[in-house]
């Protein structure tokens, strides 16, 4: 045998947009000849290469999918636009069943145009998520509300810390509603390690997601995450805080990076399995 | 008299950095042309012009130096480059007492180079306070921590939250340690009320400084900063807040915004008091 041996990546998984220069198949394929064993997917090319087509390709391939990204959105006010949201969210849900994850993330939006009012925004959220919990729960898929960097707030995610987020998932049964921990949006944060706790304590942690904090930031700032070890988050510090927590779960490296995205895709999820073993490991 | 009446603009400010096109003589005539009684200044263009020269020049105005902005960057680890930095912060202390202004505004410094522990970098900035409050306070200059936004945290502060900017001025008398409240920094935040109360309570809002949340963010994000009334910042909130919690100080606007720069200055300072007048008043 002159495999590598690839026990220690038990539990690690690679986000499809980490790698979105591959197709599937090419992504399936790089990730089961570098031995990892997850992966996150991303609905809008899931969707082109078909539901059912993908749920097959990565069961086939022995691949567990650690989550589906994402949900969310659920900040309009205007009634129509809140129900399209709503029916985007369902069919969410049903796609995550379909390929076999227990965990949707929800990026929950930002303020309409115009609209300066964050708490309301977020009072909106919550009753989204009254509506979206039980059809969720039903059908075995767990919401996890990810706060997103703060920088974020106005135009994309109005939940900003771990906090906020776990202020709305308590509000629902833990099986129906958690949180993501993602590394990029809260380093920051001196409460995270609070946070992870009261989350760890609720069962609330559904996914563990890894990227560093590199600058200068990009115009736009959407795709200036850093690979894992480039930055300024301590990855270990992490890892044992959720561990501490109770979280058994998934590490999933979820990086939006055009220098990585230029790059042979092959080559960056062999990269990305080696700074998982340097840096989180 | 044909003057227009601008009384509502008593305790109105704009930092010199708002309108950074204009020289120092050229500033001073479009605030007092535009009745802004205050002006909140940069060290550098002081500098250059002199100090001297320019307390004179204010003083003859009749403008109120509301702010001197900047001193801080207090993380460095390397002994050499730690007395480097205190150096230069006694002398941002002697120029604002030389100025006429009893605040001197902090950016308190981001990770060294491959340095990821920002607990220990905060602790750092501690322990330059502890050297530097007492030689403010005998010159009747207050240091006003700045909490920058998180996007900051990295390269320029690590200070991203009021909690954690009190945290910090608590270990010190109030009459020598204080907060900045910037809405831009801070507006993203559901805890910030809570912090502005307790600063309030502690007698340490030192200034109250606006501009307004607007996307997208340029590259780098520093200059990205909106005019007052363009973003997503509920600054009447904001007024409230601080006025409850007692502040009774100055409001100074602060942006940095390449748009703005590139325009007629005066007619910058013009825009600036009216979107005052509209959005703050």
């Amino acid at each position: 045998m002159t495999t590598t041996d690839t026990t220690d990546l038990a539990g690690f998984s690679i986000n499809q947009r980490t790698v979105k220069q591959l197709a599937l198949p090419e992504l399936v394929e790089g990730l089961t000849a570098h031995g990892v064993p997850g992966v996150g997917l991303w609905r809008e090319p899931v969707q082109e290469y078909g539901v059912a087509a993908a749920a097959r390709l990565v069961r086939d391939a022995g691949l567990a999918v650690t989550t589906l990204c994402r949900g969310g959105f659920l900040t309009a006010v205007d009634p129509a636009a809140r129900a399209a949201a709503l029916d985007d969210n369902r069919a969410a849900v049903d796609e995550a069943a379909a390929l076999g994850t227990d965990t949707l993330v929800l990026v929950s939006g930002g303020l309409p145009d115009g609209d300066k009012d964050l708490a309301g925004a977020r009072e909106r959220i919550a009753d989204a998520l009254a509506e979206l919990a039980p059809y969720a729960g039903e059908r075995g898929v767990r919401l996890a509300i990810e706060p997103l960097h703060p920088m974020f707030a106005s135009d994309r995610c109005v939940v900003s810390t771990l906090a906020q987020a776990l202020d709305l998932a308590e509000r629902f049964p833990a099986e129906q509603v958690g949180i993501v921990v993602d590394t990029y949006h809260l380093w920051w944060d001196d409460t995270v390690g609070a946070g992870i706790r009261r989350a760890g304590e609720g069962g609330r942690i559904h996914i563990f997601q890894l990227a560093d904090w590199i600058t200068p930031l990009p115009e736009g700032v959407l795709n200036g995450r850093g690979q894992i070890g480039d930055g300024s988050v301590d990855m270990r510090w992490f890892r044992d805080e959720v561990a501490k927590a109770g979280y058994t779960g998934p590490v999933e490296v979820e990086i939006f990076n055009e220098d990585l995205w230029a790059r042979d895709g092959r080559e960056v999820i062999a990269e990305t399995a080696a700074r998982y073993r340097a840096h989180v490991l």
